[in-house]
């Protein structure tokens, strides 16, 4: 880990804590098959932004780390969930440089790893409390996480529901990722406050914080699509273009792009069969139109958004690496 | 309403009192395809015997029947989650006679409706708790809603795991059905008994009963698919057959049928094309060698042990009404 930065080391130590708990959680689940298919996104690895987003927010206002890590488990078998379902709705192959749990495990039993891991999210918050906790609390939390999960289902419902990306303005672009990235990171500072002992205000405040932050995270998750290598990211560089995906990025060049530079957008944007060259070109058009400045911008003003609301929580060593948080994963460069 | 038997009446009352609420609990869901998925199943009717089930035993414990209505409603949303994630997962095209979610707003929308009627489970649960229920009891409620999700996920994956009926012993199919349909049964006796203030004991006790029961109405439900018409099924006659389903009368005859009957048995079970002419045939041979009344006779036993756990439940008209509600899903003639 030596060439790690401090942030790197954290979510490391972190990634290691909670991925414990999780296999715990999993462990023994019969018949096995399911046990094995529930397990498999889990295993494929992940920084686990989310549970070290949990822990950092429960600090923040004062709480043990160690109150936060059921909630923190919790959120990622949360994330897990959707992963799966979300890869059998779109037909994806890859999910972290490893085939999806339904090209492993087939169609029926990725759909019900989804739904147990779904349920374990409130078996692991309801079997662990932290001790102290109130019951109300405890009851705001599987409100929190109910209310999170019915938006993200709306999310990838509009997701569905757009058929394609020249009919979605920025602002719906911005509602979409809201309730389909936001609603997650909101939940996770939320039951991270909750499980601290913060008062009504903070949870409301880590939430705004996290809501914000989720939103520059899709972006810059958008704009390492075309920037990044595949080693990276887990699958072939640009196959949101050639996918036709709904990005910041393609909906500013589909606005934006005119001439010769629409062109070249139009030969890889949702070209199934687009070369690697017709990628490349298009995503030379992107910079020159100046659609990744812009989605660059949009993230940034993002993040100055989240790390305003962090003016409201006291000064502490949490809430520092709260914003080093954000500043790792929206200036990633890894 | 003329002919209906008292039970009857008494089931299409409770229906409407239900279906209200889960109308208004899934009303303006936004985005409106979203929304329509997941109203589609439950729009489609049912008898709801299990929120039924769930408001009587409220009653049982001396309860009124409005405290179970949430929760009465929540097990119903349940219900209909797993039945629009098993028709994904098992092909199916009909479902109450109708066509079933993933065949009109397509695989992807009916996964998601499923995934959101499965969080509607909890906002419902959570949104209205009785007056008067303590929080720890809220908690308990929600603790058993997911240890019966859990279970009825273990049990549609022993389900598809089994690859097909001549591996399965009788022992492996009580198994199965207890946690494909007894554990659901169990919850709605148990959230039903909770909400009526009963105690630890009454809780338990009517959890056995409705468990054993639902092993009775499985069985039954077996015993239908061979004997009733296809306007009562909602699907063609023998289709258990003809899809070569493990039902405890096709375990039966793979381990009984010999000769003759053997051989019509086998001309229509797990035969896709089998004739009308060789279903019936079929069904004759089971007739023959016994397997309609071997199940009939397992189901009786359930529903002798069911009744025998009521005996702890002092004598109310609620009791009635569940020993009423037994007789008539298990000696259903309809």
């Amino acid at each position: 880990m030596a060439n790690l930065k401090p942030i790197e080391q954290k979510l490391a130590e972190n990634a290691r804590m909670i991925n414990g708990y999780l296999e715990r959680a999993l462990s023994g689940q019969e018949p096995e098959p399911l046990g094995k298919a529930s397990l498999h996104l889990i295993e494929a690895g992940g920084k686990r932004l989310r549970p070290y987003l949990t822990v950092k927010a429960c600090e923040a206002v004062g709480g043990r780390a160690e109150d936060a890590v059921p909630f923190a488990a919790a959120v990622e078998l949360l994330h897990s969930f959707t992963l799966v379902h979300d890869d059998v709705m779109d037909h994806d192959d890859l999910r972290r440089g490893k085939p999806t749990v339904h090209k492993v495990y087939g169609m029926p039993l990725a759909i019900l790893a989804g739904d147990l891991l779904f349920a374990k999210v409130y078996d692991v918050a309801l079997k662990n409390r932290p001790p102290g906790m109130p019951p109300e609390r405890l009851i705001e939390c599987i409100d929190k996480i109910t209310e999170a999960t019915m938006t993200l289902c709306q999310g990838q419902a509009l997701d569905i529901s757009f058929p394609c990306a020249s009919d979605v303005s920025v602002d719906d672009y911005i509602e979409m990722v809201g309730a389909k990235t936001s609603a997650l990171f909101r939940l996770c500072a939320q039951v991270g406050a909750l499980s601290g002992g913060g008062s009504d205000n903070q949870v409301d405040t880590l939430g705004s914080f996290a809501w914000d932050a989720g939103v520059a995270f899709q972006i810059e998750d958008d704009v390492l699509g075309v920037t990044a290598d595949e080693a990276t990211l887990g699958k072939p560089v640009g196959s949101d273009l050639r996918e036709g995906k709904k990005t910041l990025i393609n909906i500013h060049a589909l606005e934006n792009a005119t001439g010769e530079q629409r062109k070249l957008f139009d030969k890889a944007y949702g070209v199934e069969d687009a070369s690697q060259k017709d990628i490349e070109a298009a995503v030379e058009a992107l910079k020159e139109v100046g659609s990744i400045a812009y989605a660059r911008g949009v993230a940034d003003e993002y993040v100055t958004r989240a790390f305003k609301s962090l003016d409201a929580i006291p000064d502490t060593p949490a809430k520092d690496e709260l914003k080093a948080l954000v500043e790792y994963f929206v200036k990633r460069e890894y």
